[in-house]
């Protein structure tokens, strides 16, 4: 790595986002071309980045000297000779991409080239704090760099998506609800301590889940979509021109608490008829109970039977699937709900792709239809013209995707 | 104009967006940085373009002979020898700024600088189509330009506020429901039939107003913001992360046609309780004429009687300004309901600016307490933290600049 700026020490202000490497504007073009596109030849780098061809030649001489890239074989000629093929060498170093929910996460290793190696799912309580949890990630991955006999200084970026307020430029979580514990605490200065090569890149879970459908999923032919997760909250993941947008405060994309309903129930936030009190996970499994309660559904208080009284938003879509009419009625309200706030959504954003995802997005095709129905009656014509609305199809693999996709973009360009 | 590539033939095509000069990437980006941030040394655009010194040298070279650019003094010295400042020249050539509406056109000529040499505001009618208002404007730019003795060969650039949805690159109306004659009318051919080396770029008015404020008003500070335009309609213009968000059919900012109120009256697009049928001039104007035909406000009716028999919403903000109390309530409830809508619109989007303009938007400072409430009251606490609110203090203003800044942005880089 002759050239290229050591990284900052880890005792000082590690907490500052700062990439491994420090590239010149040709050099970090040259790779992101080959991050976004794949393996390119040296005149599709000079076409797509707008430097010269000799330029070109000289950035890629020196990248391949330093192992970052390697030539790998003939592309499709022309008329002339074959084009030799660039690509990045699979073992100049490792990432780590880690989606986190409340319960538990899912941990990926991949190589350079974003091929996972090693993918673990382990059960955690979140409210242990940031140590607790930091220190099962940090074990984990020792324990299968070990395997591979890779020292940690070879892994040069976390991708960390967690179910909170994320401060993204700090790499902290802020006042996190479910969180407690982790509220402004430097996860990476943590990290550095042990890997002290590694940026570690945070970010809202919804953000990250919409970055692994851009990159890796069904966004990849989209610039504008939407990520909608609905799970025990209901959060929107928002692509703007192919970027993630978090707005002026790192908020963007809370939509559980917009206003669905005047004469709605009362939300946990204290406000009247937030969208997510009334189509969350969690509403859906209350109505549910109220009609086992009200004997309403003899299929649903079967569930409640087997279950010792409590009920999931998942139960009712069994119901519903068993033709239960009191769960398709609550499915179809809550789909409809939400279709109604995302109708606003789409009348203001103009998306040409809404995604649903999260536990909730299983619970049944009539789910979607729903959504489906409810954002075509009240959008406008013009704006859903091009408008897919899909469940998400990467489900639970846009987290480690999108995590993945966060830790290669800051390796070297921040 | 030696090497810079020449414009495009008009006969063919010339409806495609297309710049009048083709650049390489180190002249546009110095052109660029020349534009967004007023004059600068060498070394600063070196710094801000990131290429090296000797690079920047060449450029500046190159586009002082072709007289793009000229040296204008010196600037801050750092120690060493005053460096020398670079400029736009002011005579390289000309650009034209137009903000139509639907009754009258304001219409501005200004030099590469941007100095506004002429404003022209002219009363029209939209509905006599593209022909006939083309020609109008037309005529209007060929006489200021025969007065100051500049050819037509040296205007550039056209910049078009129109209110109606655009296809920003085909650069046409799309079934504009105010401008019945102008659907996919090719402007940009008319255009170049007369200014040969002008490229015409148009786009929606409040996009357009959106852009004003960015570039010369209170936008300048914030790089996500909304423009809220109140007149017959309501409409927003997004600029995210700095730029123009037109949405995958470019309809992105019709918030009109949100539903604020699910009892609310039938809109003229027939749906129930949309954001302008309730909150726009025309509604203000109508429940003032029906307190009127109640006899609750003799104020309000005073009015009605001077104009006839009609009231507008400048009418109901005078009556409040003397302290009626049904035009108080009239606006205060208007102010409300827009302030709610954007409330929802904040969570998704997290701005850090919300200007309000248009007609309506004087009609007195209810208004703006109304829509502040209004959104403070429905958004979460994270997503006002930074938030502004206000009106937009360049007013009439922002359309000008903002298409003379569309114009600007054109000549070089599409």
């Amino acid at each position: 790595l002759r050239t290229l700026t050591p990284p900052a020490p880890a005792q000082n202000g590690a907490h500052v986002l700062r990439a491994p490497f420090q590239l010149e504007p040709p050099q970090a073009k040259t790779l992101a071309m080959l991050r976004q596109h794949g393996d390119l030849s040296r005149t599709e780098i000079a076409d797509a980045t707008g430097y010269s061809r000799a330029t070109i030649t000289t950035v890629i001489n020196h990248l391949i000297d330093i192992g970052i890239v390697e030539e790998i074989g003939d592309g499709i000629s022309n008329g002339g000779r074959r084009p030799r093929v660039l690509s990045f060498r699979a073992d100049f170093g490792y990432l780590v991409g880690i989606d986190m929910g409340a319960t538990s996460l899912d941990l990926v290793l991949a190589d350079f080239k974003g091929t996972i190696l090693t993918h673990d799912a382990i059960e955690i309580d979140v409210r242990q704090g940031a140590v607790a949890i930091l220190t099962v990630i940090r074990d984990c991955v020792l324990a299968r760099l070990r395997e591979a006999n890779i020292a940690a200084e070879r892994v040069y970026a976390f991708g960390i998506g967690v179910p909170g307020p994320v401060d993204f430029n700090a790499g902290m979580l802020i006042a996190p609800p479910i969180m407690p514990g982790w509220d402004g605490y430097p996860i990476r200065t943590f990290i550095r301590e042990t890997f002290p090569n590694a940026v570690a890149i945070i970010d809202n879970d919804v953000n990250v889940m919409a970055l692994g459908e851009l990159r890796a999923g069904a966004g990849r032919t989209h610039k504008n979509f939407l990520f909608v997760k609905v799970g025990t909250g209901i959060g929107a993941g928002i692509i703007c021109n192919g970027v993630i947008h978090r707005g002026a405060d790192g908020s963007a994309g809370d939509i559980g608490h917009i206003c669905a309903d005047k004469n709605g129930p009362t939300c946990h936030c204290g406000n009247i008829g937030c969208l997510e009190a009334i189509a969350a996970g969690p509403p859906i499994a209350a109505r549910a109970l109220e009609a086992v309660r009200e004997n309403r559904s003899s299929i649903l208080a079967k569930y409640a039977q087997v279950t010792g009284g409590k009920l999931t938003a998942i139960d009712v879509g069994r119901a519903a699937a068993e033709g239960d009419p009191i769960a398709n009625e609550i499915i179809h309200d809550s789909g409809r709900i939400i279709g109604e706030v995302l109708a606003s959504l789409v009348n203001f954003f103009n998306p040409s792709l809404i995604l649903i995802g999260g536990g909730v997005s299983g619970i049944g095709h009539q789910f979607l239809a729903a959504i489906r129905r409810g954002i075509l009656h009240r959008s406008l014509p013009l704006a859903t013209r091009h408008l897919r609305i899909d469940i998400s199809p990467m489900g639970a693999n846009a987290g480690t995707a999108g995590a993945l996709a966060l830790a290669m973009e800051h390796v070297f360009v921040v």
